[in-house]
């Protein structure tokens, strides 16, 4: 290997060993750390991304950059030496251009609007929020004005989580999908409807628990390289590729919400565990963008875990689990009651058929602040109108409405279209690993994932950051993200529960 | 506050939340890590500890050191701030003297070193090992050399453990005492021996740790800053003076040991619970030496949980937790059951009369070794003829003579005297304490601990790395560390329970 690549290489794997530090402590925090550790933690965390920032963008990575970019200029663009200069020089473009004092001025601004949204939220009252957030969209418009302009201004933040993709993309994507959807819940909302009750009945945490735990080592989350723990919210991260860890919890009011959030982690953690392992200490080391990691997690959680042959196979053992909770319910009731669609008011708790609805919403909201379109003042009432137009449902107070999710309060923004992208990978995806493994179904009936984790890991795990989302996407399936297979599967799945 | 001093303590915080991020990862190793992890762990650990030694011995810590030196010239040496930059100005020069590549070339040896000590101990077979720890000591005079000439080379070494203390006050300490200890030993062995053979029952272990979380409450243990789990060693470790954390593991052929082992962590962690909170993030913010630190776990776990007052407590509560256990056992048996004396091979399961013989015997050998008077062959045959002059038994083999403690094999030579000073420390203190506290044993009695934790933190925890650990006996007690009271303890203790 060239020196400088080794020389790039043992630079980058220390900021990533910092990074991978600074994410146990944040673990840490979230599942053990007793109160009073706090105060010491929060600065303990700063310093070493702070630390790790400053170890990237010095000089000396940039030049090394420079001279690798020209040493590798006719190398094999598929390279993982050719990737991983790529993915690094991207990634230190972009560092450079925020100035650390930027970065400090962020960090003070959210951790208050942090504050006030919590406030906000509590007492349903926006106006708390609302200076916040103008200060916040604010820093997000300088933020953007670090970068060489764009097609659009949003397509400097959507870069962040989903490198490559445009604005563009997605409206286009999402225009194609809106009218299908609501189409499909207004015939849904016209049918027969599902019972669903019986799924909100007082079950045991830790049979709940111990089946999750049955399901995702059948899937074929490793353990002797992970773990699963409890926390107020369920997440995935991974200290290595050995090292992937999840969370969950247990809901009273939602019981089986334990299980498929379950499942839900152990697709995210499944993809880190399986990139690579040569790409560890590297840029390439970790899933490539939010939308194919919500690919992975969604599959599992609803392509797989909220499948009819899924449930052929594990309703016995559940019933058996269960047995006062699903006494007298069948096996086609339960699918049934696990898919049931409702338009609701909360993203996190929405079923499969309305969920990008709420995502279109944001997106929306989210370019039209950025274009300075809509006053933030007015957010509530757009929010209420738009929520009334897609799912015909209006919130009664803001904390159900607009103040609902956590994202704007940190700044983040560009975030929530990676959600409905995810989803849609998910059914392209599946589409072409219905064609290369004929008798999933009665795989998967057999309760045997081998095949389709042997698949997931070959054609998009192992591969981690090297390629971008768009490119990923397009080599597996032969076609960039497309609302097509999701808004077959949605038809083909609610018409035949529905009867549509 | 001086300018240049808020700079160097910005400075010495980042490295402390280097340090302490770097204990959050080693603590998830032994305590959570899934075996996967172990590799990149020991990476991420290693890049920590190299970044907090950068950060240190930075040009600009050293002359903000010097520039404070001058400046504070006139101060109050008892100030805070004259003790922090007197404390930052011994570790920064103790720093720069050690080379980089020494600190690797070290990590090498004692990683190959501790590899072959597995193996020997395994094998109980010293040759595996004698190369090893030959390098070891010289890296170990290596490292002396880096150090201006002191009264005795191993000087050096106990400084790193016990800042200010000598090799000669240890050995006038030691000779003071071994030959007390050694007659009492045999006063004992002549007299009628304790029956013990209830305490190697099957014990519950949930019952057993659950019991020891109830003592260690009492005692003041503060659980909002802190937590306790299960680890394969017992050990404590602080990430913020409030966040420390203790462990615990179940022996099954040692059960009641989870018990005193729980009490000794709590005394360790309620010593860094009562850390000044102004001291955290500079270099005051931790226990000042490894013998005062063990003064306090030898102290709740000897001096109080081996006593007859603590057991009137509870005893009637632990008899109700094991009944059968104790069946027929009343408080005087058990009381002389926990505090059975016999001369047996192991430190670490040493009794309170043998334990600090097996100390001397191990610092006898590392100054020789220093000294080079003897040779790394023939250490096993010096080891077992000095448990025969000193405890009246000789090893059967190596694993169970010279192989059996860790210490030498990550080149950590100059610790184990901490061990028996500490003990000494312990009754130093208790002395002091029962004068101030007439009514200790009263209180002790009763389960009410307040007053002794308050004296604790009031003399000694508060002060955390301020005064070095001579200093801080002197000012408490009236006098440097002495053997006295330790030999005044047993004497009176083990006079009573085997009527000598």
């Amino acid at each position: 290997m060239s020196e400088k690549l080794e020389r790039l290489k043992e630079l980058l794997g220390e900021v990533s060993d910092i990074n991978r530090a600074a994410s146990v402590l944040s673990w840490d925090q979230q599942v053990n750390m007793p109160p009073g550790g706090n105060e010491a933690r929060g600065q303990q965390m700063a310093t070493l991304s702070k630390i790790a920032q400053e170890k990237f963008i010095t000089d000396e990575v940039g030049r090394l950059i420079e001279d690798l970019k020209q040493e590798y200029k006719g190398a094999d663009p598929e390279s993982d030496e050719a990737a991983m200069i790529r993915v690094a020089a991207r990634n230190y473009d972009k560092a450079r251009r925020v100035p650390p004092e930027f970065i400090a001025e962020q960090a003070i601004v959210s951790s208050k609007a942090f504050e006030a949204w919590v406030d906000a939220k509590r007492t349903s009252d926006f106006s708390i929020f609302r200076p916040h957030l103008e200060k916040t969209v604010e820093l997000v418009k300088k933020y953007i004005s670090f970068f060489p302009p764009a097609d659009h201004p949003y397509d400097t933040l959507l870069d962040d989580y989903e490198p490559g993709m445009k604005t563009a993309d997605v409206r286009a994507i999402f225009d194609a999908l809106r009218p299908k959807q609501v189409e499909l819940i207004r015939a849904i909302a016209s049918a027969r409807q599902v019972k669903a009750d019986f799924l909100f009945k007082k079950f045991n945490e830790k049979k709940m628990i111990d089946f999750g735990v049955d399901v995702i080592t059948r899937f074929g989350y490793d353990w002797s390289r992970g773990r699963q723990d409890k926390a107020p919210h369920p997440f995935e991260t991974a200290f290595s590729v050995d090292d992937v860890r999840i969370t969950t919890r247990y809901e009273t009011d939602n019981p089986t919400a334990t299980l498929f959030s379950t499942m839900h982690e152990s697709g995210h953690a499944m993809y880190e565990q399986g990139v690579n392992p040569a790409y560890e200490r590297t840029p390439l080391a970790s899933g490539t963008s939010l939308a194919v990691h919500e690919s992975q997690s969604r599959m599992w959680e609803n392509l797989v875990g909220r499948s009819l042959p899924f449930w052929e196979h594990f309703f016995p053992a559940f019933k058996k689990a269960f047995p006062s909770q699903l006494d007298g319910v069948g096996l086609k009731a339960f699918y049934k009651a696990i898919n049931k669609v409702e338009p609701s008011l909360i993203r996190v708790n929405a079923d499969e058929a309305t969920y990008n609805l709420h995502i279109m919403l944001r997106l929306e909201l989210e370019i039209a602040m950025v274009d300075e379109k809509v006053a933030i003042k007015d957010l509530p009432e757009i929010w209420n109108a738009k929520m009334e137009e897609y799912l015909g449902i209006t919130p009664p107070n803001d904390a159900k409405g607009v103040l609902q999710d956590i994202h704007w309060s940190y700044g983040s923004i560009g975030y929530f279209s990676t959600y409905a992208l995810g989803n849609l990978i998910s059914a392209q995806l599946w589409e072409k690993i219905n064609k290369d493994i004929r008798d999933l179904d009665d795989q998967i009936r057999r309760g045997d994932f081998s095949q389709l984790l042997g698949w997931l890991r070959k054609n998009i795990h192992q591969h981690g950051h090297k390629y971008e989302p768009q490119e990923l996407v397009q080599r597996v399936t032969g076609s960039k993200i497309t609302a097509g297979p999701y808004v077959r599967y949605l038809t083909k799945k609610y018409g035949e529960i529905y009867g549509l």
